[in-house]
């Protein structure tokens, strides 16, 4: 979270690090904030709390010459939203910019006597005091010194007063992308404020020091030692990154949900079969494996729970998912036999990629599950097996998570088949069952009349639960999330024979519970779970296959979906699921894209 | 749940029904009946929708003279909460009470054509519907023949208009006990309704027809073959059930604890090493265990997740939990070298008992840990071990709760030393710390003034969060779904670095969260998780045994715990977290020992 970008070159700076923060602002909105080195040496800042627009306004009154300067879009850890907390911070000589957390910053304050030097509640502008304490005249001298004595995560982007037009940079584990165009040089946390200057960048390396200047970028290892930047292309078309007339970005990614599952899934059929050649995915790395073990966070966790359920029984091996901020404080139990699979939309997710750099010391194979090329996730990772959504704007993930199921039912269906719990026929009619999916979810998104009438009855709910048995249950998880994040109702998911173990006493009159009943063996278990919170007076929103639900005690509002096999149920319901929670945040005229407190990449711990 | 009463005898039945009612109150209070065969062969019937008290003020007004009736309070399966829909139920000749669920019931309706003699919305009325369509003169061939038409879980008591003085009786899943004493014969869901009458009682057998008289009982099978029962002996001290000068049964129960802890431990420790002898619990039951299967319901599932975390860096064997009613329906991984342990403080769940036979299927090895005695869980397991917390009467789960806690430690310990994973000494250390136990929980109820202020602040909100990491989350858990319970707020439990993957959009200015930091490896991290919610203007209760917490930006309140070895802190500060719920349900008036909606032990789907 939070956003960062610094820019120096030939054409005005404050126009450009604006523009970047709008693209980065999906990281992180609660304040934002500039700071420009203006051509007599002087620091000029410009922040406030709230949105980039806020921020954009307040610098049309006072336009400031310069061709050099960082921006910083927060998202609080530490210390309130306030302006004092936002960024940049500036002590002395020294101004900066962090994404990440400084988690001794308490011990540093002590050991430098840098209490009275600061104003804000922030680990980072102890960062900018220790460094101005410590500089003389060489920066890379006092940010090789400052960041010896850092604990914690961090990217840093850096100027000094008497350092004109240069601008410093150091990360270990924050993200940090960099570009050398022909107007200047550009550094940002991610591509997105880097496309429109540049379609070539490179991946800034962990503890090196970066020195932008007008006409060149350097980089230097702890020792001193220049290297050469590995340069990459980008491969988005940012056109797709525009609303297309829909009213936010949420919406549009909801509806481009059966293209970008096509996408997913096409390059990977061969003759009705998984063939992951094109991705160098071996067969073998599927066989001999005695467990697999599934880790990630928020929606590619939930993604990883339909996939357990689905690939267990399947393989007949123990499939784990674990929360990645989790597992990376256990002693997980992998050897060289367990395929640890991990799953992150934006490759970033930095509780993930530690969890996967663990996996790798423990002598895991590893294969994540990334939309991002080029990510940390997927450079680290054994194998990679990109899904293609596009770019997704909307914080709140929808289409991101649907062609992570598609991928893990992929791996599911190539694992079955080469350890021969499937046979070839078998294979074919699960990929036919998958490309159907296609056409199920184009079916569910013509007709949303009845899903917006669901959302209707939500917008004056405050709580709301989602129960289901099995696969119903893992997708709950997801069902309940989205509408936490974007309504702010209080969601939760409970597996439906749970409920009464203590739940049950949350349901009183007009509790709206949204019951997920498409799984045959459990179906009848479900409907008596159904009659037990209806018999307290619950608000029963059915999702189910059956056409024809005879018994009105049932359900007040019954959702029918497209008849389908058991397994490929769990697409058709998320997207349902999905469309409750837009249409309940949009009549609430919620801010829909960008959910309060939340940020798109969680590159935080 | 709903809790059953039958007797026939030389006294008047009406009393002894209701005074049985009050005992078996906690198993469901939506709403009580009696039904009462009268001398001149009339039935007599009384039911109301609410608590017993408000039966008794009805039956207080027509005392009838009649020794043999039933008597029934319900937890709402089928159909609301209503005077119509309250048991018994009565059609034609056929009055009877039912525990369980039909679920074909909808079905025998077609079939039977019996839609026109139905009143209510029960699956129960059905059965008695079709009982009457079935019963000519020998209410043995009815009975047989309507069973063999039922899907589902029953207990039954059955009075005919024609059957003068005779109860009969049949049960599949749904428990049933019964007496025979010289006042005349008993028949009850559990023991508490029988401890007046009898010290010595027998389980009900499945599928079993049994006939009470006011002199006799008998039993027989489903070919008319007569069996005797086994006699079972009581072991609870009635006196145990009462008070004792506490406002509610639930405090009591909190400040039983320390009692109830070493109950459970000292007599399987020797040598301050685990000893399982005097349970017959063989050390080779741990020998070659290729995995660990937890499986339980609602707070025992919980136990579970402490133990999985406690146990699995021990042993260096996967150990998994399960929801039974999730695992009852998958096709679990289970096979002789499988260690299933399943919980359940009633020893009757239902969901817990069948998971159990599922597993025996499967070739499992099974433990179970279970408080009451002779229960169908301990009776069904290949081993017990049992807890030692006397009878539980407040509906939410405290000091069973713990004394699951110890007994699972006890295990553990036991199993990392016959595998050699603890040394001798590491062991004695271990049953040190478990022994200290008590002596801590017993320092903390000395002053639980902080914690009743806490209490004082969640009074007034409407949700709260919990969280924490490894050993501390399993806990939250726990601690969200007591204060959820009692106090009717939406509290809910979080890893607390998975909350800001969609969860934190939830927190606002004054959002309660109690944070747990008591786990040295990472307790740094929990500190800046508890900083993102901080700087989103929730109010933090922290619980952790730093006694000087310096920084007052990191908490609202502190609930210092007293210091103890990592693994340990787990049982002190669920006291904590039972006794934040306990106080502000008391504080908010509610009714503390039977929240709304729940029943003691879960005994349907």
């Amino acid at each position: 979270m939070c956003g960062i970008i610094g820019y120096t070159g030939y054409n005005y700076a404050q126009n450009i690090l604006l523009e970047g923060l709008s693209q980065l602002e999906y990281r992180g909105y609660d304040s934002a904030g500039i700071a420009l080195l203006t051509k007599d040496n002087q620091i000029s800042v410009h922040k406030c709390t709230g949105r980039v627009a806020s921020l954009i306004d307040l610098c049309s009154l006072d336009e400031v010459d310069s061709c050099c300067g960082v921006g910083h879009t927060r998202w609080a850890t530490h210390g309130g939203v306030t302006k004092q907390n936002a960024h940049p911070h500036t002590c002395g000589k020294v101004s900066l910019i962090h994404n990440g957390i400084i988690e001794n910053y308490y011990e540093i304050i002590e050991e430098y006597h840098l209490a009275d030097k600061l104003v804000s509640e922030t680990d980072t502008e102890v960062v900018a005091a220790l460094l101005d304490t410590l500089y003389e005249s060489d920066p890379i001298v006092a940010i090789k010194e400052t960041v010896s004595k850092l604990n914690g995560s961090f990217a840093f982007c850096i100027m000094f007063t008497d350092q004109p037009g240069l601008i410093y940079s150091i990360r270990n584990v924050s993200p940090l992308v960099a570009a050398l165009a022909k107007s200047g040089s550009y550094i940002a946390s991610d591509l997105t404020a880097l496309i429109p200057y540049s379609k070539e960048y490179f991946i800034v390396p962990e503890y090196h020091i970066i020195t932008l200047s007008k006409t060149d970028i350097t980089i230097q290892d702890l020792n001193g030692k220049f290297i050469l930047p590995e340069i990459l292309t980008v491969n988005w078309d940012i056109e797709a990154a525009m609303k297309n007339g829909y009213p936010h970005f949420m919406l549009k990614e909801i509806f481009e949900q059966p293209d970008a599952i096509h996408k997913t899934i096409a390059p990977r059929i061969k003759n009705m079969l998984p063939d992951f050649t094109d991705d160098s995915i071996p067969n073998s790395l599927f066989l001999n494996c005695t467990k697999l073990s599934i880790v990630a966070c928020g929606t590619a966790m939930h993604a990883g729970m339909v996939a357990k359920t689905m690939i267990e029984p399947l393989l007949r091996v123990p499939v784990t998912v674990s929360i990645a901020s989790e597992f990376r404080y256990e002693e997980p139990l992998i050897d060289k036999n367990t395929l640890v699979i991990t799953v992150s939309q934006s490759g970033e997710t930095i509780d993930t990629l530690e969890a996967l750099r663990l996996a790798k010391r423990l002598h895991g194979r590893t294969i994540s599950i990334v939309n991002v090329k080029g990510s940390s996730i997927a450079r680290e990772s054994d194998y990679v097996l990109y899904t293609h959504a596009g770019p997704e704007i909307a914080v709140a993930s929808t289409k991101a998570y649907t062609v992570q199921l598609a991928a893990l039912y992929l791996l599911g269906c190539k694992a079955a088949l080469v350890n021969d719990c499937y046979s070839v026929t078998q294979a074919n009619q699960f990929i036919k069952n998958l490309i159907d999916v296609t056409d199920n979810v184009k079916l569910l998104l013509e007709h949303t009349e009845l899903i917006q009438s669901v959302a209707k009855y939500l917008t004056g709910a405050t709580d709301a639960f989602f129960i289901g048995r099995g696969l119903d249950y893992t997708l709950s998880l997801e069902g309940a999330l989205k509408l936490k994040e974007i309504s702010y109702i209080h969601a939760e998911a409970y597996a439906a024979g749970e409920l009464k173990h203590g739940t049950i006493a949350l349901i009183s009159e007009g509790t709206p519970v949204v019951a997920l009943a498409t799984q045959t063996k459990v179906y009848s278990k479900v409907i008596s779970n159904i009659r037990e919170v209806k018999a307290r007076g619950a608000y029963v929103i059915l999702l189910s296959c059956d056409e024809s639900i005879t018994d009105s005690s049932i359900c007040n509002l019954h959702i029918p979906l497209p008849k389908t096999d058991d397994l490929f149920t769990v697409f058709e319901s998320a997207v349902v699921l999905q469309l409750i929670a837009y249409y309940t945040s949009a009549n609430k005229g919620l801010d829909v894209d960008k959910p309060r407190n939340l940020a798109k990449s969680v590159t935080v711990e």
